[in-house]
């Protein structure tokens, strides 16, 4: 089992759905993503909060075993996101965006993070990427998310920051951007030529492509009976990826096609409750049960000659 | 190996794409269904052409093995459809719908093809879907195809044919629409109890789930390279899942799988032409190939305890 480095947001989220209103709850990518992969592997966070953030959310990370050395406390507020679903879930509204903290970040990656070999950069501004990626060894797997607000307002950074992950997770729409192609199988040929080796294709309930080595592999989304509360699910999705991979520190494409059923698998808890309500109470067993179940789904019986 | 009977419409098409225009093709529900199907079992045919409709037409089903005898000549003109796709084929707009002949079809069922255990009853009026029900045996499996017209328009005659149809392929959109749920777990539960045991919701793009049995089975589409003209890979779709069917003759979950497996391979043909250009062309090995890609495509090893 090796080490896993998350760096990304910490945050407060407001949110407005069909069960009600959910005030200042946890939220931020990299909180989302270091729980999903504390189940799977030793994890590393690095972000900033407020003197507001409490300690019991702190104490619940470090309780599911996350480094929290690299969790800095800044003088003011925690970034806090408040946004609105519809009530099918399909679509979401900002309200409002308070960087707080947030806005002064700058990554400190302690001395005792830095060769760790599994990088997860969470959806954060590409220069911040690349600050990470310059206080640290080069790893074995730099994994970055990214967003259209990035690819529109600083695309020359994004895909300078790029050229140095090699492992992609972008949405479908969002890869579609960035490519300027439809068609999944272009859309990868074209990514891959931008640098990462390795592209992950989100598709929300759709599921999500793998495209690695000029193999694909594709995971449809766990089809729950309920989604309660989709925010966070791409970064559990991330988090459950990275993590099996550290756990097995293999990056072989055997390695990521299991990895990416357990991304699944952690997205699926993700939305089945507000906040990380759901993630912060699993266990080995439940993750196990759902690897199985996914693997139950899109089994079938090749037809006899 | 069982056979299968189809009833549907043969049409011509005009369809309008970014390779141009293309006038007067082969198109229609029972065309494409048929010939997908005739690669896995031996299909019977029932519908109506007019005088127009080429002996060449005809002649190429034959030789794939399809019985025309129930493949009515009437005087008058053959069911023509118009239509043109946006450049990346996400939508379409109907242009013309000229019925002609099959403004006046009544399915007539052949002596011959009246035991015939597996029916596809393609996306036609909710009361000539009926009829044929009426003049055929019990068979084995009934599977039935609908859209968002008879839904809209036929509400109480589609429900009443359903309650007979033991399979129901149907759009994720149009499933929503006929359920009023949203989630697809919610949906297929209530389309269950409207009649049809075992359900398929077609995903275009992304794919096809089936629920049978409180089992759920996830196929992707297929990611190819490009895709030439979608028309009739919901019919192509469905020829291959019931042609599969009736090859084995059986209705097993475990069947109905890898059902789903040959229709998303046909299907993936069907969308490699227009009209049915590529699907006219195949062979066992081409098909054969194809599902063992689907196979790869969804493979991954599970976590080693």
């Amino acid at each position: 089992m090796s080490k896993m480095l998350v760096v990304g947001s910490v945050a407060f989220d407001t949110i407005h759905n069909a069960l009600g209103t959910h005030s200042r709850v946890l939220g931020g990518s990299a909180t989302y993503a270091a729980l999903s992969a504390s189940y799977l592997t030793d994890v590393q966070l690095v972000g900033v909060v407020g003197r507001d953030y409490p300690d019991a959310a702190v104490e619940m990370m470090r309780s599911r075993g996350i480094d929290t050395a690299g969790l800095e406390i800044a003088d003011g507020e925690t970034f806090h996101w408040e946004g609105r679903y519809t009530d099918d879930l399909t679509s979401r509204t900002s309200l409002r965006t308070d960087l707080n903290v947030f806005a002064d970040f700058h990554p400190k990656i302690p001395e005792a993070f830095r060769h760790t070999p599994y990088v997860m950069l969470g959806n954060i501004h590409p220069a911040l990427q690349l600050e990470v990626l310059e206080q640290i060894d080069r790893p074995k797997l730099v994994v970055a998310d990214t967003m259209n607000f990035w690819i529109e307002g600083e695309l020359e950074l994004l895909r300078k920051m790029l050229t140095r992950v090699d492992l992609l997770v972008i949405n479908e729409e969002e890869a579609r951007q960035l490519s300027g192609k439809h068609h999944l199988r272009q859309v990868a040929d074209t990514l891959h030529t931008i640098g990462p080796k390795i592209l992950i294709i989100k598709q929300g309930e759709y599921g999500a492509f793998l495209f690695v080595n000029g193999e694909t592999f594709s995971a449809p989304a766990f089809p729950l009976p309920e989604v309660i509360d989709p925010t966070g699910a791409g970064d559990s999705f991330a988090g459950g990826l990275l993590g099996y991979v550290a756990s097995r520190d293999d990056t072989s494409p055997e390695t990521l096609r299991t990895a990416v059923v357990h991304g699944s698998a952690l997205a699926s808890f993700c939305v089945e409750g507000v906040s990380v309500n759901r993630l912060q109470n699993l266990n080995d067993e439940s993750i196990a049960e759902r690897v199985e179940a996914f693997r139950h789904l899109v089994r079938f019986t090749p037809p006899q000659a």
